[in-house]
């Protein structure tokens, strides 16, 4: 499901060109109270009060209330995860278990209400109280779901000094905005084994999101393994698919998460793997091959042929088996047509039936597949497109083409949940998903409608990423969706954001994923043997100074990308949200605001290292490492966007006004170095634009507010209309 | 097996201490030609000649010769690894394999004599012939086993320049000297998953390595699934055991690979695990729990009971037929005879069946089991210990106690494979390895016993590994073993060998093994939240320039330790071959032949790093985080001997001979920086001591030859004679 829609695309352009503006403003906020520090997502009420609980050996924990054996396993768990970070033993028995607490020496007293039920389910109660005072924790839930999140904030509040281990003082009650949580893994572009699965699960429990929603059907891959139809997965997977065991595996590890596990299987279109074992399923004659590049194809089930819903009937019944949840999504975007409108009968069927078009016979083909799922006492869930005036009640519209969407299946009725605005394939910054409220302060919904919004979810499509740099797609921006999803929508400091977001990140490697460490060996081999320590220091400092392009461009640099081609480039070592670039320009925006000597220095110091970084890469790694030559272009547009830019203070330093055609001259200079190569580009190019423009129009400055000052710069910069963008 | 034997350590400790000079000495043999750079293990016979075959995205292979889906299968898997390391993209065809080459346009003809069996056996031919030229590599083979050993070699040689990849032109002719090659890993003190085993054996088999010993059974753990006696896994292994499931598919794995698979059930001791859910089979009355410390433990089987038999019967049973290999290790160390000693019927069996002695007793539970394996066709492997007048013929002694082992088991005849000196459990640098020969130039064995040392086996014994530490105690220093048993016994230059280490163990990274990856993260979360990446970098240097304590050692710094203790600390991140340690000693080496200026200076340059870092950190890192504070002490060590040995340069630089106490009061302190502190310590403290001896004997060195006066130094800072040690 690429979000081709053009708009769309465009919209979130023009959030990422002003990032600095914005961050400029938010920077000035003001910082939380400490014992926040550490949390993601911030809990709905925190009361910060003084003293701490120091945390030691002895630290001991009693179980009290409901007897659920998933407290004393997640506790298990939680105390193992504390000792590996702290260094910590604490007591254990016989069996492994940890010594239990007594009410006297308890550091932590945990009191569950009442047992959940086995498996998590939709908007079940997760709110806890939390309450830490120095001499000890109290933890009480009203369910153990409740518990677990709780168990995630108290290891989050888990802090070190000098003086060693203690969690600060505070009073926490806390519960989420909404129900549905969720992180989409597309599974089928590239393959994703379950030791990727098992990590992410820990890493949404850290955060607390508690959906997965697994897209195991699509063009590139039949991820599931059928028993009624088993050819589906074997002619249509490589050999890589989940075999049921595997998933009931997945479900369990979820559910021991407080996590619940949503399958989506992809159709009508989307559908070459099921037409690859079974060409007589689609909607034109074959012979189909798994598709191996990526893109909206032709292939999509034929909703006129009856053996289409026999398939069906059987594969969705094993399927509703399997997965206990009573959601199931069937996908259901993104069908083009080509086939159906080719086809002489299918156009005849429409007719016959009344359909209209092929939106009437999606709609059509919805309505039977609804019924095979309404046997089973499942809900469905579609993409936008299943959205009609035939939907069956009930059904729950995923919107991923734009906020219209929640709007359009609200206005009818229906339950919805979001995506667009948390598509982290798409490499935007993490501010870009965590102010993209599903019910903003300024919601057109109205107040029923707004109740049919039941949450998100991040949507991990993998045209791009491979087992070993999954991770560092999602993690550390889906915690910050995680935050959006859960805290209240006043939460919004985006400084404060990012802050949390490197530590919680630090927790998130702790759990077993490895969004940061892939990073030093892929740059080795990226590097080649040749690399000295040096070597390698100099390149990490170069892609992280880079990012990855954004939207789909990144099809664009490599068009003859697919399924095949190795995904060890620099592109993959580069990584949304380059932390030089988000430092740059906040230093930019504080400069220009009164151009102080002060603030200076880090600006002209940063540009002063990415100068010395292109000078000795350039004629060093980047003229001897074959898989770099490709980035030599980006290490030039690093070198004239820094000369540009610290040519810029000098003349505002020198207080001497340029000629007019200075401005325009370095703003093309920037405009070049702002594109893109090997599928990365420099993030940082619109403050330099704004340190260009402040040179030219200094004389102004004095004359304007703040305010005005910065719109003017702003719209002297402003880029020019993004062309129209051609569907993916 | 803890090697508990006090000569064996105390000699592994002198050869470890006298490493400066032996590197010394090695360091100045010439440098290999440039096509064996990346190789390792070296291989028998190379002619390099001139001329590069150049790899393009045209690259194309044609396999011919015998049918084995084994040659495809592993082929898909280099081009991938090709693929991935140099970024090209190789042709697809519509079924993921690679386009196939012709004789016309292929660049790598593969031409197999005979497909191997489905399981590789020992003494199978592993054989091939490479041979690269600038138009095409022919890669010959008897066998599908030695095209797989030859395509390994194909990769290895796979490198870049400037001008791109390419493999330099050589004729190849190899084969092994040893047919049996082992890596032992112990999943029992600590559990290794799945995916630990897969990663090990891609590793195993990038250097050659051609079995997996899998230590299956312990005091600490039943690891595996017994179908016959299931609680022996359900009550003895918390839960952490292989499926036999799983063990085919390893099995498979590994036979994909061309590496054996032998299994261990260690009795009649160690077997804490066995008696756990069966007190009824052990020698004294339980109950008994899974043992949590380290050691040599009492519990042993009873051979004088007979349901010991039928439960072996039937377990070996099953056993024998998961595992196909024809050999089966039953262990048979350290059975510490407290429990048979203590037994008035036990003793009494003794005498009435007239086996003179708990070892005779012991020979007889051996010949008792080896009934068994022989009802199953296999053949016996077991420790040191089973070694008997009356072991039955056949049997394989693998050796863990010392080279006399080897000198004993074969002397009666008994095949052998030596574990001695390949014990990477215990951080000895590679070089202590590496030259440990099986059967070294000097062998006292005769022609005939030369012919029944198979080889050898690195084990790996994890009383102090986690999933996350192990790859770092296994590798690279694996690779150094895997040269020693497959290349020429002239093999043996010790600084080609760390240069090449450097390299292969890049590749074993792009394998997926964590060694060197694991660290990042590690010292993340020893640092914790407060440290920036400053902070990081000085603590990197730190934890490179310390090493873990040798041999037994840890468990003297660590008493309390057992199965639940965290390993996340200092010592979990250093590494054995600290790399600033052995260049300095090497500088120092060089210095004290002439004490040229020139010479002098990288020794300096270290010196003053090593200062600024204690200096830096004592003040900053170390003073902050609670996980450092136990390592405050070596960081003072460090401060210490990096400044007791500038000063000793001073003297030799300033030519005067200081006073007789001095070189008394310099050694103390630093014997004193020797001590290990946290478990790690520090290794360059030698070539400090000789700069002190140096400096204190400056005038005697232009009377005596080099060699003389490098004698005279070591003798003068000869380490006191050890101290006895205690079985551990």
């Amino acid at each position: 499901m690429p979000l081709t829609n053009s708009c769309a695309a465009s919209r979130s352009e023009s959030r990422h060109r002003f990032l600095p503006a914005l961050l400029g403003a938010l920077l000035v906020a003001g910082a939380l109270p400490a014992a926040t520090q550490p949390l993601m997502p911030l809990p709905a009420e925190i009361q910060v009060s003084t003293g701490r609980l120091e945390v030691t050996r002895d630290f001991k924990v009693a179980l009290s209330g409901a007897a659920d054996p998933r407290l004393q396993e997640n506790l298990v768990r939680l105390l193992r995860r504390a000792e590996e970070r702290t260094g910590l033993s604490f007591g254990r028995q016989h069996d492994a278990t940890y010594v239990a607490g007594t009410a006297a020496n308890a550091a932590l007293v945990v009191e569950c209400g009442a047992a959940s039920a086995a498996l998590p389910a939709l908007g079940e109660d997760e709110s806890y109280h939390l309450e830490v005072t120095p001499t000890r924790a109290v933890l009480r839930a009203p369910t153990t779901l409740g518990v677990l999140r709780g168990y995630e904030t108290f290891l989050q509040l888990l802090q070190s000094d000098a003086q060693g281990w203690f969690l600060p003082a505070a009073v926490i009650d806390d519960r989420p905005r909404f129900p549905w949580r969720g992180l989409m893994i597309d599974v089928c572009r590239h393959w994703q084994p379950m030791e990727v699965i098992k990590r992410n699960l820990d890493g949404m429990a850290l955060v607390k999101l508690n959906v997965l929603h697994l897209h195991l059907t699509e063009d590139q891959g039949f991820r599931i393994e059928s028993k009624t139809h088993p050819q589906l997965h074997q002619l249509g997977s490589d050999g890589h698919y989940f075999t049921q065991d595997q998933i009931r595996e997945i479900i369990a590890y979820a559910a021991a998460r407080g996590i619940r596990v949503v399958p989506e299987f992809d159709i009508p279109g989307h559908a070459t793997s099921w037409v690859t074992s079974h060409p007589e399923l689609g909607s034109a004659p074959g012979p189909y091959h798994i598709e191996r590049k990526w893109g909206i194809f032709d292939p999509v089930l034929d909703p006129t042929n009856e053996k289409v819903y026999r398939v069906l009937a059987d594969f969705l019944g094993e399927m509703a088996t399997l997965f206990p949840d009573p959601y199931l999504h069937i996908g259901g975007d993104e069908n083009n047509g080509v086939q159906w409108s080719a086809s002489a009968h299918i156009q005849e069927f429409i007719k016959k039936h009344d359909l209209k078009d092929n939106a009437g016979l999606h709609a059509y083909f919805n309505g039977r597949v609804n019924k095979i799922l309404q046997q089973h006492g499942k809900k469905l869930v579609g993409w936008d497109e299943i959205l009609h005036p035939d939907l069956p009640a009930g059904s729950v519209v995923h919107s991923w083409r734009g906020p219209e969407g929640l709007a359009d299946a609200t206005k009818l009725g229906f339950a919805t949940i979001l995506s667009n605005g948390y598509y982290i394939d798409l490499m935007h910054p993490a501010v870009d998903h965590y102010l993209n409220d599903p019910v903003p302060a300024d919601t057109p919904l109205s107040a029923t409608q707004q109740k049919l919004v039941l949450g998100g979810e991040a949507t991990m499509w993998a045209e791009w990423v491979t087992p070993e740099t999954i991770d560092s797609r999602i993690w550390p921006r889906t915690a910050a969706i995680a935050e959006r999803l859960w805290s209240p929508r006043d939460v919004r400091d985006v400084a404060d954001m990012y802050r949390r977001l490197a530590i919680v990140g630090q927790r998130l490697e702790e759990t077993g994923l490895q969004h940061a460490s892939y990073l030093e060996p892929a740059l080795r081999r990226l590097a080649g043997d040749s690399a000295s320590p040096g070597d390698l220091a100099l390149l990490r400092q170069f892609v992280d100074s880079v990012e990855p392009v954004k939207v789909y461009r990144r099809g664009q640099q490599q068009p003859d990308a697919n399924q095949f081609t190795p995904l060890t480039g620099l592109v993959d070592c580069a990584r949304a949200d380059s932390e030089p670039a988000r430092t740059f320009a906040a230093n930019v925006d504080a400069y220009l605001v009164d151009f102080s000597e002060e603030k200076k220095g880090a600006v002209a110091v940063q540009l002063m290292q990415w100068r010395g970084l292109s000078m000795n890469l350039s004629s060093g790694l980047f003229a001897r490492a074959p898989r770099l030559a490709e980035a030599r272009p980006v290490l030039q547009s690093l070198d004239d966007a820094a000369r540009v830019a610290g040519e810029a203070i000098g003349v505002i330093r020198s207080q001497q006004v340029p000629s007019a055609d200075w401005m325009k001259s370095q703003l093309a200079i920037l405009d070049q170095a702002a594109a893109a190569h090997a599928a990365v580009e420099l993030t940082f190019i619109p403050s330099a634009k704004l340190l260009v423009a402040a040179a030219a129009e200094q004389g102004k400055r004095a004359s304007l507010s703040p305010a005005a000052w910065r719109n003017h710069l702003e719209a002297l910069v402003a880029p020019p209309p993004a062309p129209a963008k051609s569907a993916h």
